[in-house]
């Protein structure tokens, strides 16, 4: 029998302790031995819940116990989580975390104590909620050089983008929905801002391209600025808009990673992706294009593959996995502002101007709000911004998903 | 150092030599160690092919040579490629296999040897080409219990449905096309009359469930018979036609599995996978659906996966994995007949023997080829069946995916 111990009871660790119960047996015959919680750490105390008394509140008590094999850390942020994660592991224990921040700002770190101890961190569950998407990125596409990762990792802005562009509500009201149905914080800054999904494409960039990418690194360019007149020229055009973070390593082995809005054409699969999904494309030069798809958060999707992990864990106590990354840099990241793309500029200055400052533009027939849209050529980010702050004067650009 | 042996140098073996020589350096890396080809078996010489003076015509070479850990089969088909595998495991190498025929139909053997010598059999890439799946399936999902496998299995079948549907032309003009670009083999049987899908979603719903599904347990239907007329329907009822492989746990613990052309309503994520592309949907209790999508087929894509596996089995030489199903049996699956779906039928009858017959259908207004178009109530197939046997005269029912 294997004793786990869960850190943090709030929504994620008590859907892990609902899924290790309710599906108790078929977890027990894939990792070969039964999996039973022991201790659950929080700071309240839970009398009615049906684990109530498991509840301890001194970690020092899971850290001192040899009993605890694998220790599951729900607590989130990069403070607490860090001191217990770090604990943990130096006391012998596999890890498994579903905290993006966490293994963002402090994987590779992590993963070298791990490995010093031939112990497992797992954290499939930080990114894309429960769809399958580290490992098969590490072990399923391993023949493959990957060029590309990108994707939809943040459920409650692609809710929020989605119900612009079907209903045409605006941004505001749609927030207010979003929190009124749960899918956003009452303090929504880390979605809407995109500081989630720029934690998520750290973690994907780094197991991709095996170095890690700080977020610091990542130009993060969230949803507030975008209205309705956005999303009615998107739509004009044949496209829609998504908030997607990319990771592209370029042919000097640089990675090149941001979190920005995007116009998406319709045809593209990410296009499809809506609501509260989240949708992942990775590109690798034998496979082509790969995409995972499925609730990108939620309480059982996140505990569905926060057990995964402790199952695998469990199976591969004596055995560690192979995740690894080698530490960032300076010298990792190239600048994104340098990547030539199409991009998507809506402006009231003249057909003239339009086209003395951006060649050849393609310019849309349709007047809306009183402005014009219009699509660059192919030019780096730092292009537009010499002509815009040459006195172009045009809302904040928007790249084209090639 | 470790050293392979590939049987059968055709599109897939040679994908196999192409993409360990392309990635090798960061295939040893994950591998943590090199992986090169000692032999290739085939009936053929390949005098001016790089890897030419590795074939070697017969298998008992490699069956007694030590040096070899892991054997790649990609000769296909259950005759000698079942014999090979057989010895292969028996002379204790692990197996790494693209062949879908050869699971499909005596994985259960397969895998029983491979668990009594401690041995990897590995086969990611026969079902979904280079789409990870298997793996996520029994590793990623492994907290759930899952009740549905539905999936887009097989790209030239719906390469040809993608055709029909946007550009309107029949069934054989298309098939021929898909020829023309190498899709479809000059004897398209397998591909059209569904069997390369029923072998897929054997495999598949072996993995999901626990016990091996035959392909002569599963009902069959392929795409030969759809219209344009039926098509057209679909269009105007804001439907897509998709083949898809299907495999439901029932309530009792049964399987129902089975083959078939279905209406796809086009905002299921499945009705936006077109051309030859793939899209598998895995439905767990706790992570809700999740979509696995890319190319199903092709030299690099299928390669890739193999040699995943291959990289998996080299890092595994000693943990076998935990791939495992038990035997099937006449218990294991349920009639799919006795499944209550909503159906498509098209008929000359009169709306008032359609009333008659089938009570609440939903008939569609727009008169097709001379045809009525109309939607079943939820029913089983014996019970359309029966009322088509009974003297309704109809074009064969097509399912709606709910």
């Amino acid at each position: 029998m294997a004793k786990i111990a869960l850190l943090g009871y709030g929504t994620v660790g008590s859907g892990v302790a609902e899924v290790l119960h309710k599906n108790a047996a078929s977890i027990a015959r894939k990792a070969a031995e039964e999996i039973t919680i022991k201790y659950i750490l929080d700071m309240r105390e839970f009398p009615d819940d049906p684990f109530g008394d498991l509840v301890v509140h001194d970690f020092s008590i899971i850290e001192q116990d040899p009993e605890i094999a694998v220790v599951v850390e729900c607590i989130g942020g990069a403070t607490v989580a860090l001191d217990y994660v770090r604990r943990a592991l130096l006391a012998g224990k596999d890890v498994v975390t579903s905290n993006k921040e966490l293994v963002a700002t402090h994987g590779h770190e992590l993963l070298m104590i791990a490995k010093q101890k031939s112990l497992n961190f797992l954290f499939e569950a930080s990114v894309g909620g429960g769809i399958p998407i580290l490992r098969p990125l590490t072990s399923c596409l391993a023949a493959n050089d990957l060029t590309e990762i990108c994707g939809i990792l943040n459920g409650t802005t692609n809710f929020i983008l989605t119900k612009m562009f079907k209903e045409g509500k605006p941004f505001d009201e749609v927030l207010k929905i979003a929190q009124e149905k749960g899918y956003a914080e009452r303090n929504p800054a880390a979605d809407i801002e995109g500081t989630d999904a720029c934690r998520k494409i750290c973690i994907l960039a780094a197991l991709a391209f095996g170095r890690h990418v700080y977020p610091e690194q990542v130009p993060t360019t969230g949803i507030t600025a975008i209205t309705g007149t956005d999303v009615a020229f998107a739509a004009e055009s044949g496209m829609t808009v998504k908030l997607l973070g990319r990771a592209i390593r370029r042919e000097d082995g640089k990675i090149c990673a941001y979190v920005a809005p995007h116009f998406v054409p319709l045809d593209n699969q990410l296009a499809n992706v809506e609501d509260v999904f989240n949708g992942i494309v990775v590109c690798g030069d034998a496979i082509g294009d790969v995409m995972f798809y499925g609730r990108g958060a939620g309480k059982l999707p996140t505990a569905s593959a926060v057990v995964a992990d402790v199952i695998d864990a469990t199976k591969h106590h004596s055995t560690k996995k192979f995740l690894d990354w080698a530490e960032g840099g300076p010298d990792v990241v190239a600048d994104m502002a340098a990547l030539p793309m199409r991009w998507f500029i809506r402006t009231t200055e003249s057909l003239l101007r339009i086209g003395k400052c951006f060649g050849d533009a393609e310019v849309m027939s349709r007047v809306i709000d009183g402005q014009v849209g219009f699509f660059t050529p192919k030019m780096p980010k730092c292009r537009v911004d010499e002509i815009l702050s040459g006195g172009f004067s045009a809302a904040a650009p928007i790249p084209i998903l090639a």
